[in-house]
């Protein structure tokens, strides 16, 4: 499959809400995930229970994930545009967090993940 | 400065409608710019002049600029999403073009800016 075809397919299904079946489908059993502080988690249930953890203190209202976006220059990567809208138990308080991720795929699975954003997420 | 106080001032800037100030005053003698095809334009006329062009067949209703976004493993770049409304001169037909911008910094200045999009823009 070509990178836009996986591109297009983590999109539909991270805009149905299906997050962890791209997680479990997609993800090659030795990905990198790069958090916004530059901590990496390495492999694919680590990377699974990192996601786990984080939606466990708060309420996912719902997300929706602009694009895939290309660049010929790096024809093995696809960026997605994400607009989380969720509520931290600890403040109750319902926010928005919005979020660049660069995802990089070989042999048809993605084999790393870089996220960009702003503060604590 | 730091790539937080640059990138910043660049989003400020670009919400303000000042891409232009941007690309004469933060933008290296030596940038290189890399297009969504992957195609580089290499120097800070030459650059200016390439959105020169790109302006001179639309109409430019306006921008937002989400952002900037950062990953600790890269603190010399920041991440900036930019929604597009112009009407193309040879169609009429007012558009939305989204895409991601991904700017390195060396010096104070802005060295490399790659585009991530999806179609023609």
């Amino acid at each position: 499959m070509s990178t836009q075809s996986i591109a297009k397919q983590f999109v539909d299904l991270c805009n149905q809400g299906k997050n962890f079946d791209v997680m479990r489908t997609m993800y090659a059993p030795d990905i990198v995930s790069v958090e916004g502080d530059g901590k990496e988690t390495v492999g694919q249930g680590p990377v699974i229970k990192k996601s786990e953890d984080w939606v466990s203190d708060k309420a996912f209202n719902g997300e929706t994930c602009d694009g895939p976006f290309f660049n010929g220059a790096n024809p093995d990567q696809f960026v997605v545009y994400f607009t989380l809208d969720v509520t931290p138990k600890a403040t109750g308080k319902r926010i928005t967090l919005k979020e660049v991720g660069v995802y990089t795929v070989k042999g048809d699975k993605i084999t790393r993940e870089q996220f960009f954003y702003d503060g604590e997420h």
